[in-house]
């Protein structure tokens, strides 16, 4: 049997569609974010990063680089087992307890990542609960969708964002199955929001447990950056808040909060929660610092939206085209893979502007697009340029009508 | 709908049967390996570790904290961003070459763990390759199984380390069926080492690639620390190795390592590798230090297997019976998780040494128990303490016919 053969030749379909993808070798700048040395040789030395999940460049913040390092110098660098077996650092706990506090519930429990936090609570919560239909946003992120299909639950999936569609479909279930509604705060690769409180109203009306992703709103919305479920006084009224400490944190890491019960159950059954090494105590105490400072600082938030207001009001200026949406996320629609990656190669190339072109699997073919982050460290005059180089990529490349 | 009742109801079976999992608080003390502060009022306020992963140490080491208190200096905290999308950093790829380099083979690949390593590689084959039968050790650990299960793929569970039972149920497979052997070298709670000579060469005879955790080897055999495939010279024979960072190499993330198509296959079609955010660039610098470290130095190596059979000695010395297999892991069976729990609780309380109780579903129920990793920096003195405790406590509760 010629494996590799066959990985080729699956391989070569997705470099035909223009979907197979090259990752950019980069090297952040601490203390110069959104600045990056680019190990490409066709490339500048240095590019400004357009497409961060470090939302806030929160990685960099002196108190969070401060513990992190005091952690691993106190610690060591690893934590050395499983939380059951020898790894659970007072770092851990102090984290869960300080998660459970940015949103109000009894309990939070650590994961390595959001991704698997997701996987692991919605594939425990679907396969020990007796009978759980889940009811998943048609548009949820894949490690939800994994973790539901790893459940083997019973799964109904809603239009995206309409309640009134997951009205309709908790209707029809039997009253007494056990119903979980699962969804995200901000969808990260529109940057729409959804309406939390007509989807709390009609889960509890149900009788339903709420699952909310909150990974692209935590330390970014609320006053304490507890998310949009926190803007919108909700947090008391959804049963799960699932949230990662990699994005606006700027660390590693995936949690959930909840219930003591709910915590102590995932805690207890959990297979990718129970068979992992557990995070190093120093990302535990560096993710402890920034979610704390984002607790009471407003500054970094504040800054972020007047930049991605400026970011808007400065494309809408020279007519390129961006979806419109109530969050921090900027699509450019370029709906083909080809064209996308062009783009995306030609402002690294001679703008030093790095954008990864986002393509299948992260969107559906035909919606590839270029989405820009705007954070608060990115400068007037970096949006000036980024401006300027997309309007005369714009005229050279005759784009306008491709996405119109 | 009470969901905190229903989970309540399955934590109370847990406590009832004994196997309620109460985790150890603790902060081990770097530079001062194996002891750690305990966080728990009853009991000593130092503590020594006797069932960490970090089998050498490798946590506390200079270069390794050096290494990756520099790159949270350089880089930040986070990657800030999934692989594909701005989370790729240098230290990424240079670390991905060094473990390519290790195995000897073509290319390697980073995940966020070892538990998904395994779960998403296997996931990704098992669902990608059409037709794909994954024959799958008896006793291969939760992220394998979980991996198999979620690929949906049709699974022969083969008796463990049985190379003829496995070839019995290669033979009666369709000759064109893409085949893939599952198996581990070190199975982490007998701590017996698989025949993979055997397993290799039945593999070889019916096309099947094979597929090997060496998530308990890697560092610890093999004169680089590739693991006992490459102290027994048959990794160019296996298709895929996978490994972590997490146990002898003291840091966190897994890997897998193989052909160029076979990686790059995994990297374009796996959902838990595409979908989150990548390590820390810091984790990776730290890894990659400790890997390097460990391709040379035999210090540690050597010093571990003296502490080892000197534990293994001593205690053959007082008749405490330890399962007897050619590794690092000593495991004394207890067969019961409530007796299990109280020699553990009287260790930590009375004699300040920690060793957390195993039970279900780590190990399945009446295998319950201690599971001792003795590590270079483990001290005679250290040995000789552990063994007089466990020779009162043998005297003292009458276990030693309950342990025959
Ligand atoms: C909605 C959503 N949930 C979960 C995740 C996974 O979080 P993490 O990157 O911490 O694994 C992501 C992205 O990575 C995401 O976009
Ligand atoms: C055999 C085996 N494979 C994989 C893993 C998972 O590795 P990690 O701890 O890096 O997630 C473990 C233990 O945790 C293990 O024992």
């Amino acid at each position: 049997m010629d494996f590799d053969a066959m990985f080729n030749a699956q391989l070569d379909d997705l470099k035909q569609e223009g979907n197979y993808r090259v990752f950019a070798e980069l090297e952040r700048r601490c203390g110069a974010y959104p600045r990056a040395k680019s190990h490409d040789d066709l490339t500048p030395d240095e590019v400004t990063v357009w497409c961060s999940n470090d939302y806030l460049g929160m990685g960099q913040h002196q108190d969070v680089r401060d513990a992190m390092k005091a952690a691993v110098d106190s610690c060591g660098a690893g934590a050395g087992g499983t939380r059951n077996i020898s790894g659970t650092n007072h770092h851990h706990v102090r984290l869960e307890a300080e998660l459970a506090d940015l949103h109000r519930k009894e309990a939070a429990l650590l994961f390595t990542s959001g991704y698997v936090s997701n996987w692991a609570a919605l594939s425990t919560l679907g396969s020990r609960i007796p009978d759980a239909v889940i009811l998943s946003d048609a548009l949820n992120h894949a490690s939800m969708i994994e973790g539901i299909r790893h459940s083997r639950a019973r799964k109904v999936i809603w239009k995206h964002n309409d309640p009134e569609d997951l009205d309709r479909k908790l209707a029809v279930l039997p009253a007494n199955a056990p119903k979980i509604v699962a969804f995200e705060s901000v969808y990260s690769m529109d940057g729409d929001i959804s309406p939390m409180a007509e989807i709390v109203e009609v889960a509890e009306k149900h009788g339903a447990m709420t699952y909310l992703d909150e990974v692209h709103a935590v330390g970014l919305y609320g006053p304490r950056g507890g998310g949009v479920s926190e803007r919108e006084g909700l947090a008391d009224r959804i049963t799960l808040i699932e949230g990662t400490l990699g994005k606006a944190y700027g660390c590693v890491g995936g949690y959930i909060t909840g219930s003591a019960a709910l915590c102590d159950f995932i805690r207890s059954f959990a297979s990718g929660f129970i068979f992992t090494t557990a995070l190093p105590p120093a990302v535990a105490a560096a993710a402890l610092t920034s979610v704390r400072h984002l607790k009471t600082s407003q500054v970094e938030r504040q800054a972020q939206r007047r930049q991605v207001a400026r970011l808007r009001a400065k494309l809408d200026a020279q007519g390129i085209p961006h979806m419109d949406n109530p969050s921090h996320i900027i699509p450019v629609m370029i709906k083909d893979p080809v064209k996308c990656r062009m783009l995306s190669d030609i402002l690294m190339r001679d703008w030093g502007i790095y954008v990864q072109p986002i393509n299948y699997p992260t969107v559906p073919k035909g919606t590839e697009r270029l989405r820009f982050t705007p954070s608060p460290l990115h400068s007037d005059a970096d949006i000036d340029r980024l401006v300027e180089a997309l309007t005369v990529l714009w005229k050279q490349c005759a784009l306008a009508h491709a996405v119109a």
